[in-house]
């Protein structure tokens, strides 16, 4: 073997590395183990989860605050388990690398009947030419760099996950350079970009009320300096959306709340649909955080750009997208406005604990004064992400949910990925406890690699955000002790709450305890639900009770 | 609405209930809690697991012993969350209905950002279309009872998993009835048929040593009685494989044993190698069933008949099918062979418990002893079903395992599944650490629904079956306290075992605790293998390590 020239392996290894990647998340398997002896023997870190879907929400956590996550699986067994972390990395713009170990191309000949076999070899890879923005099967040494090169740069031109295959009998070929893939930069259209900043800027200057939407893209591109020059030089006020909660830092006195339809806060939502002016940047126009379509934005009013497109009012421009046309309004003639009065998060109320049941409103209400400069919270959907909508987060990229896909169980291995990318961090977990019972055993993960989530729990033995929209004992779910896992595992510490007291005096301690990860099992009556939560699903219960009604004739 | 025409959950419901179906195993979501409201209120029962993945697993096993399971979920965070139990349902030709909840049609309408979307509202039809024999999307009454009939007609004919997708908006709308699909009855080509039975006649009966290989299609198929027949009437002996093991009672005094090549009983795989003429029933030629392609059967001296061919030594009767062929062999002219002297499982050893640190060994030959008429054994991927090859298996369908597919997480799920589907049966899960850490909390599930299976852990910190191959930290898992888990779920009850004479106790409580759920956390030394694993890891080590090092030039 010429020494000179990298393996496959090699070669796959030295560019996540160039991409700062610093953790590999996964789980092992036969077709997969000289790969992860690879990767072992390399400055990577492995990160073993319990099971593959727990490796899949952490990458992707890993992503959104590093800018690149991978998720190592082997063949079937493993790929399949991460196909929805994926779907959720490709619907919510995650850079994630999926990289799934195979039979050999040698064992493959005559089609034999190999274990974790589906329908035929390439089943595993057609399905996610669905979840992601390239793929590749690493059949081919001289191709392998030039393929490589391609799918890691479509992860980080659409922010979006990728999938690589490599045969086991692959892995330590040599692969010798080849020409470099051409990848036409993507530059807007100057002609096009120009008429439609001239055009954007007549809107603007000439509205009275203009307000900027910062979506989640500008997080995802890293535009966040450039949003907050923008929002400086004009003092146009901005609201984030659920999605893209702290885009920057929510103290920002132009920062007017979340806008999220009639599920926000009503005097963010009317001051936002009064606008003449809504400057919506890279931001994803999705159900929820729209308030599942009680949101009223009027397009003649409007300006969007994202990484694909730009429109105005009611045309668009093709090839003008979101980085451009955000340098371009920095240098435009944008007037600078006076200093207005407009909606901006209330601070937190100083919480008197009482020895009183406790109820979701108290326990958001003292998290809120809870979070720090060096909290990130992540929170699970349902109540937890819904209630959380109101917390004030102090800096940027330390809220995290995935408010658009939606997958229950993202939270605790999300705040695994979430830590190893940033030591700095200490992630506050709100999971509900049937999100819980499906990854939440990842806290094993956790303590394995030293890692100090704090985990509070909303026990209300039930899907609570399904209970109001249609009810039934599906929506049951069977108690568990949560507090009692730290002797299951042998490690964290637990406890058990009840009261406002007790939640004080548990959140306390968890906050000094740093060594460990800390769960709150918090027993909430299950029929308590959010202000935000209650706005919510009775939008949605009107919605699934309509489905068939309107139909019947 | 036309009171006397069904809606179409109305008939979906009504041709489940008409298979037998008696459980349906799911999770619910927004999309899907119309439908399952309408399960509610039927016959039907619901089973709620703790994460869908539990679920998929549940309904493949009652599909093996039920002869029809199904897993009702919602869209895409349910329904990719059962892409991997599927794949093993295909692969292992278990008919399992998959039946996702998805958005309403009219919702579809300008192909809005709704919660849980992908690339598109058909990306998860498309990847079921890979893991299914059938697949339909239910957009129009006008067709959806014919397009039902034809999904249960594909499933119930190759005995494979279909797909049904419901848009939330066509729930209840009414199905008129449509003319029949046209479904061709499979029956072999009666001349083909005829050439073949005759050329098998004369193979079989100028054979010294014919054996018959009994494979797992002779299960799906409902053709156990037909092989007793043939076994009785010709004296020919059989062997099964490891995915057909308990395909009929291994007491049969013409029963071999499990032929897996090198990784099974010597004796057997000597008999069987030595015969001159082989007859394949239903049988699958996998890998891990060859063991690891160490087996040596020879195609000159073969006959084999499965559900879609025939082929007698290296000639193809294409349109001869298994039911036809063995109903033709009960007719034919075979001799009735004289008995003679062949391997057949030796009695179970009786045990006799010391109080010395327990092994592998020493473990299965006290459970061998254990297996009673009403036990059914469930083995998980990797040494649990390994050594479990050897258990004496006393009746039909009372050994299960994914022995193709092989993903690790299946047999406590799947106890569920089994348990439900015959509540005579005792389940015995066998399962290692690793795979316990994947799905071993629907334990919670068990308890829900007040099922008992005995589960042991087989605990030794790590991939027991990974470390021969190629070790590193990667095969090392952290240390959970499997006994403790009956108290983290107030249900179940648990024992810690190090010893022989603790196993010995902990068994025989949990033969008389037939009200809940035992646990039994049976530590064993890292590196304590069965034999049957040694044989096995040792020639798949052989193929990763060679994997690169032939091709390095």
């Amino acid at each position: 073997m010429n020494k000179t020239i990298p393996t496959i392996s090699d070669y796959l290894i030295s560019r996540l590395q160039a991409f700062g990647v610093r953790h590999v998340f996964g789980v092992p398997g036969d077709y997969a183990l000289g790969f992860f002896q690879e990767l072992e023997r390399s400055d990577l870190q492995l990160i073993n989860t319990c099971d593959e879907q727990g490796a899949g929400f952490a990458a992707d956590a890993y992503a959104r605050i590093h800018g690149l996550g991978v998720v190592c699986i082997t063949y079937c067994v493993g790929g399949l388990k991460v196909t929805n972390s994926t779907a959720q990395a490709y619907a919510e713009n995650s850079p994630v690398v999926v990289i799934s170990g195979a039979p050999g191309l040698r064992e493959r000949i005559k089609n034999p009947l190999l274990h974790h076999k589906v329908k035929s070899f390439d089943t595993q890879s057609k399905i996610f030419e669905e979840l992601t923005v390239a793929s590749t099967v690493l059949n081919n040494p001289e191709t392998a760099r030039r393929e490589i090169d391609r799918v890691f740069n479509a992860a980080l031109r659409y922010k979006r996950p990728v999938y690589i295959e490599l045969p086991r009998d692959m892995i330590k070929l040599p692969c010798p350079p080849t020409h470099a893939p051409i990848i036409a930069p993507e530059h807007s259209d100057p002609y096009a970009l120009q008429e439609a900043l001239q055009d954007a800027q007549d809107m603007i200057n000439q509205a009275t009320q203009p307000v900027i939407i910062a979506g989640v893209e500008l997080h995802r591109f890293g535009l966040q300096d450039a949003l907050v020059q923008l929002i400086e030089k004009t003092r146009i006020p901005f609201a984030a959306t659920l999605l893209s909660k702290s885009i920057v830092s929510e103290l920002n006195p132009h920062y007017l709340g979340i806008y999220e339809g009639a599920m926000g806060q009503p005097n963010v939502q009317k001051y936002v649909e009064e606008s003449d002016c809504l400057i919506l940047l890279g931001a994803f126009m999705t159900d929820i955080n729209l308030g599942i379509f009680t949101a009223h934005l009027d397009q003649h009013l409007s300006i969007s750009s994202t990484s694909e497109k730009t429109s105005l009012r009611y045309h668009t421009y093709e090839g003008v997208y979101l980085s451009d046309f955000l340098d371009g309004l920095l240098e435009a003639g944008l007037q600078r406005r006076p200093v207005v009065s407009h909606p901006h998060p209330e601070p937190p109320i100083p919480f008197e604990p009482k020895n009183r049941d406790i109820t979701i409103q108290q326990l958001f209400r003292r998290l809120n004064s809870f979070v720090d400069d060096n909290t990130v919270v992540i929170a699970d959907p349902g109540d937890a992400m819904f209630a959380a909508a109101d917390m004030l987060i102090h800096s940027r990229t330390q809220f995290l949910a995935p408010a658009y896909y939606t997958s229950l169980g993202f939270a605790v291995p999300a705040s695994i990925g979430v830590q190893l990318a940033n030591p700095e961090l200490r992630p506050l977990v709100l999971v509900g406890d049937g999100a819980f019972q499906m990854t939440g055993m990842e806290l094993s993960t956790a303590a394995r690699f030293r890692l100090s989530p704090i985990v509070i729990v909303l026990n209300n033995c039930g899907y609570g955000t399904e209970r109001p929209m249609l009810d039934g004992e599906f929506n049951d779910i069977p108690f568990w002790h949560f507090n009692f896992l730290p002797q299951f595992f042998g490690a964290g510490q637990g406890f058990e709450i009840h009261t406002e007291t007790q939640f004080e005096e548990a959140l306390q301690l968890a906050q000094e305890t740093t060594d460990r990860f800390c769960i709150l099992d918090v027993h909430l009556d299950p029929h308590d639900i959010s202000p935000a939560l209650q706005r919510l699903t009775t939008t949605l219960g009107k919605r699934v009770q309509a489905s068939a009604a309107e139909i019947k004739e």
